[in-house]
């Protein structure tokens, strides 16, 4: 996802204009915050968060629904609407690093980590760790506020608003309600891979991929029919997207991923992988499945001994064969899409980029 | 704060339409929930929430804000307007009940106690506590993603919206970096009055009065004027209301407050009576305060022993000076302020049961 694609919207130059937009608000806000002697530390969290990494995934799709839909040019306006969705997105992922309690992100700690140790002095462990996940979900919270006061600063014309809001809202409530699906399902494992595919949908297929086009395409005023195409590329697309983030949180490099490759079975996640594992495991490695995921303090051996199961009984070769099907359903969309050969073009490239990445 | 005010707008009545928007908005949401196979218990808990209590006093504010600038009846677009003023203030609530661990509110389990409870079959209590705490972190972002969609489908003209989202940014980035000062600076006990009086004054001061009336006036198109009374009022009334809030939290009879009266002991809050008490003792107190305030596992003979050293050290009633010099402030305020007869007697009224309590 990180190469530039050629005579199309060049994604490098466009992450540069988003982290800019996010930096210079960031900054404004640092700024009043002095004025208001409250603690710079709340918009230095987000940007050094923001500046670590982040493959600007949102912003990037909003602007190719715009130019799927005809947008011409990529007006600043249209850039500020794509840098408030990763202002929404930054808000996710520091409130999902409190649930899942994660340690590391981009190879960075976590919010709630950093304000652990930052408050830390003279506090107990467990006071110290209280006051980090206090912090961090105020963080989180005003960085929600803040994405959308990105959006309605952002110099859209009434009727953009109009067009955009509906969608913005069915976005937040989606994305919540599939990370509340995705937290009360952790813990109890279950062979329903229906199930698990209902969370990976609205967790990411339609947060990460449909509405940030649709969201783009309303912005150059697309027709619901534009939305309609859309949503047939963009759900196969992310849903192998998130089958294969699943894979990576298990057998991914974590000096590639930033996480932690133990994060997800110590959490008992309830993923496709692990729901086909214990469709297909036979009543031992049932068993050993049943024992091992889910434990907090799994060890490296513990872990390597899941990875195998997950292999031997066929799960990660049949989460590849998803990740295949759904990647050739979208380039199948794409290829009687009524989009611009441009905008077809990047979203083939994406494509390929989300579903074989490694990162 | 329960008692209509005779000629004034009936703010009983006027609760009850507010609590029928949100009632009608949340069982729309649960429909909506149920189409998409998502859970109706999130729109449930806040539905809930709502339900066993709340003075609905920001929504009442903006409604008097509205009047006080001259706004003439009550359209259903400013009612709107302020129901998204009480979903906001859930959102507050639902998060500051996970961050204080606070088991019960208005007299009912806090939302992260009812989720583990819900949760817990076949979990481990901490991964219940944990699943619980995940899930009111997220009907918590639900909540502030609500009332930003009550807020613009309530039907506002574009001016009106205009005026009032400036003003919704403020409020919000206000009451969280006031929460942020809050929850780091407890555990920390200190004698620092200013601070502490810092902390009331975003918390709830301008959260809770000053906003809400700002709300209301601009959607009448106050002149900056306007606002510069309102504030002259809302402040002293507003910080007034929170010493009261923390002198309940502490002396309050818990069967009239909903709350436990140890958690803000064991809390360690920075709050102006603990920093006061700080200030006055000699070293003896200091000792027994400074070993007692902020122990997680504080029992009800060592609450009763500072209890009576913020007695003894004449903090309470150094606080209720201050509230005494609030209320006279504010009341003087009204003395002159260019607001209408009946908005003059509603506010008179609020500053009595803002200020005289006992819930």
């Amino acid at each position: 996802m990180t190469a530039a694609v050629a005579g199309l919207p060049d994604a490098d130059a466009l992450r540069k204009q988003v982290t800019n937009v996010l930096d210079g608000f960031l900054e404004r806000k640092a700024g009043a915050a002095a004025k208001l002697r409250m603690p710079a530390e709340v918009a230095e969290c987000l940007r050094d968060f923001l500046a670590v990494g982040g493959k600007r995934l949102r912003p990037v799709l909003c602007v190719t629904g715009w130019q799927a839909a005809g947008g011409t040019g990529i007006p600043e306006t249209v850039i500020k609407a794509a840098a408030s969705l990763e202002m929404f997105h930054t808000f996710c992922l520091v409130h999902d690093d409190i649930m899942d309690d994660s340690g590391s992100r981009r190879g960075a700690p976590t919010v709630h980590c950093r304000l652990a140790r930052r408050h830390g002095h003279g506090r107990s462990a467990s006071a110290a760790e209280r006051v980090g996940t206090s912090g961090a979900i105020l963080v989180g919270d005003l960085a929600l506020a803040w994405s959308d006061e990105l959006l309605h600063t952002a110099g859209l014309t009434p009727r953009q608003l109009d067009a955009v809001l509906p969608l913005i809202d069915d976005m937040r409530s989606e994305v919540m309600y599939g990370q509340y699906l995705d937290v009360t399902a952790a813990g109890r494992l279950t062979a329903d891979v229906e199930q698990a595919l209902h969370i990976v949908r609205y967790k990411t297929a339609k947060y990460t991929v449909e509405r940030p086009l649709h969201i783009g395409a309303a912005l150059a005023g697309a027709p619901l029919a534009m939305h309609e195409a859309l949503s047939a590329y963009a759900l196969p697309v992310g849903e192998a997207f998130q089958l294969r983030d699943d894979l990576l949180g298990v057998f991914g490099a974590p000096e590639m991923t930033g996480k932690a490759s133990l994060d997800d079975l110590r959490e008992g996640k309830h993923t496709v992988l692990v729901a086909l594992a214990l469709q297909r495991a036979d009543a031992r490695q049932q068993r050993v499945l049943r024992t091992l995921l889910g434990t907090p303090r799994l060890d490296a051996a513990g872990a390597d001994r899941i990875r195998e199961l997950l292999t031997a009984t066929g799960a990660r070769d049949a989460v590849e064969d998803l990740i295949d099907a759904r990647r050739a359903q979208a380039l199948r969309v794409l290829e009687t899409a009524p989009f611009p050969p441009r905008a077809v073009a990047h979203l083939r490239q994406l494509t390929e980029a989300a579903t074989a990445r490694t990162s």
